[in-house]
């Protein structure tokens, strides 16, 4: 029954993911060297990353960025070392793009760090500058951080069905060993490649520890799954992973999370994308997620003892009344009577709490009568 | 020139790690029972886990426990709770041991909590009550915590040509990826064995985004090594590993840090263990490993330029004055000369700083010159 997959989704030549990013960051350089040629004040234009020029496209169901531009210029006594900084970047992405190599963000900043020759002015003072200007560089040539060769943390596993290409080497990540297979922070197409999928969907847990008992308990195997977990919140490259098992590969992604603020958190930014980096919405986000749970109606659903509760605190309650007003929860009524109803329980409830029952409760009850009943899924 | 390992590193029969923890805690139980059939108080003995009860152990180079222990009693006021507790946790570990599962701490807190019948009364009130009974009872039956059937974290990943089976599936780490192989919580001889190793050292770095560079830079191909880092301070998986690669293949273990207080600190935690856990260092320290940087002295010795410096705070010079005053520290000369030398320089280095001169400065030309020169190593 195992799916084997088209050449498209087969390695290419490149070994490292840059999109044309090279061809952009040459596009910028060539653009600010042709005002300075023609003694106009060299300029580029970064797209404003801020609450104000983010919105939630009911169409796409993802947060985006609107078309709001500002102007950073060479001839501005505020902007000149903002501007000097963004072409440093800019030229040291090249230089990684061009030696075929990655690096941090971290490391990023000491490979641009450096004394203004003549001064004793350094280039950048601290990391907290050149992450952000990283981060307008993306937006200004509209390519992904992993594009630009930049890497973040590694975290992240999975365990199921299915054969990729990472780096070069074949992986069966059925048979990757007890702690499954590593997602890395670059999972772009040039980079892993899907080989052969036999899994039906993707559940996705929340925390290690949660996804050990899934393994453990062969729930790939007897439900023909992947299994995946983010390590808390989901790093950059198991949400494009998601992404692209989701939108490539046509499997369904369902979420289990915390019964908490924080989980209803998770969930939203795995489905239609975060507010800081809403310019990789398009990228990153699964708008056809489904939340399983922990819902707040499962105490009664289940028959949970009261071991399972944790008191909220005044920051829940508060985090859930903002989380109602985001405009991608306000007005869909199963996630208003979700959220309320934690607020009026008065307690939430972690996922291994599900253990409490027995050990195999959560893996071969609870989540199996999940999956088989829709009109518990949230949207 | 690979080495095929002989039978012992290969497979046994069961499929989880146990020792013969099950036998010892049924042993526990036994003893219990007895004490009540003759009419006596029950009682178990628990060795004290404290700093008055460890010491530096001179002739193992590890960090060890005293023979202090302490009388926990059933027909004590003050004991009878964390009596019933210890039984409780025991014998909620007894049943993973037969059901042949295994359980985070989370999870042993709420199998165990329960309302305790006839009152309103729960076994435990919070998980900070039942980790230190986990504790008290590895020390108690002399079993580490995987033999108990407990998992930690799943953290750190490694790479290079050495193939090991985890939990029945063959892996070569020379080719798992470009996040590498998972290192899980439970690395017993019963869960990963190794069957072929062609590595002739272990070069452990403290940060996945330093390991990625010698990943990409295909470091452990070069030096025919391997290359593992724990995400920070090692978790108890990577530790049993390091132990396991340097006791059992013979492979040295170099270590790369900060050249900061927690820096130091982390290879005292590899190196002698730590006092926390000090009843494991026998299975856990690598008292062969050595420091081989960032050193005080490389400041000048590799002509760095000021932009790697990072100042040192008062915690910092704090903390570096506890470290000079550790047993294991103390009386080092080479070692009391680094520390001093940190607190005159008056700055701190990371090990991503070395990047600053150029990309490839760190795995090409810094740490082949350290490894090429033993006086540079720190024991």
């Amino acid at each position: 029954m195992a799916k084997n997959l088209k050449s498209s989704h087969l390695p290419t030549s490149t070994r490292r993911s840059h999109g044309d990013a090279g061809e952009k960051l040459k596009g910028l350089a060539d653009s600010v060297a042709q005002m300075a040629f023609k003694q106009k004040d060299p300029t580029v234009d970064i797209p404003i990353r801020a609450l104000s020029n983010v919105e939630f496209n009911e169409k796409t169901r993802t947060i985006e960025m609107g078309g709001n531009k500002q102007e950073r210029n060479f001839f501005n006594y505020g902007q000149a070392k903002r501007f000097m900084q963004t072409l440093l970047v800019a030229s040291k992405c090249k230089d990684l793009i061009d030696a075929d190599k990655t690096a941090s963000i971290r490391q990023i900043y000491y490979m641009a760090k450096h004394t203004i020759k003549g001064t004793s002015e350094k280039t950048f003072d601290d990391q907290a500058e050149s992450d952000p200007i990283l981060e307008d560089l993306e937006v200004a040539i509209n390519s992904l951080r992993e594009e630009l060769h930049i890497f973040a943390s590694n975290r992240g596993n999975l365990v199921g069905p299915i054969t990729l290409v990472d780096d070069g080497n074949t992986l069966d990540c059925a048979r990757m060993g007890s702690a499954g297979y590593a997602v890395p922070s670059i999972v772009e197409p040039d980079t892993v490649q899907f080989k052969k999928c036999d899994a039906k969907f993707v559940l996705h847990v929340e925390k290690d520890t949660v996804w050990r008992r899934f393994h453990e308990d062969r729930f790939w195997e007897k439900h023909r799954c992947i299994v995946s977990h983010g390590g808390g919140q989901p790093a950059r490259g198991m949400r494009r992973l998601l992404h692209r098992l989701n939108h490539e590969l046509k499997l369904p992604v369902y979420v289990l999370l915390d019964n908490d603020p924080w989980g209803y958190y998770i969930y939203s930014v795995i489905k239609q994308g975060s507010i800081n980096l809403a310019y990789e919405s398009k990228r990153m986000a699964v708008p056809d997620a489904r939340f399983i749970g922990v819902s707040s109606f499962d105490y009664d659903r289940c028959g949970l003892s009261d071991d399972v509760k944790l008191d909220l605190d005044a920051n829940d309650v508060k985090r859930a009344k903002q989380i109602l007003d985001y405009p991608w929860f306000a007005g869909k009524k199963p996630w208003e009577k979700e959220i309320k109803k934690m607020m009026s329980n008065g307690f939430k409830m972690e996922v291994e709490a599900m253990i409490n029952k027995r050990l195999t409760y959560l893996t071969e009850e609870y989540v199996p009568m999940k999956l088989g009943d829709k009109k518990q899924w949230l949207d």
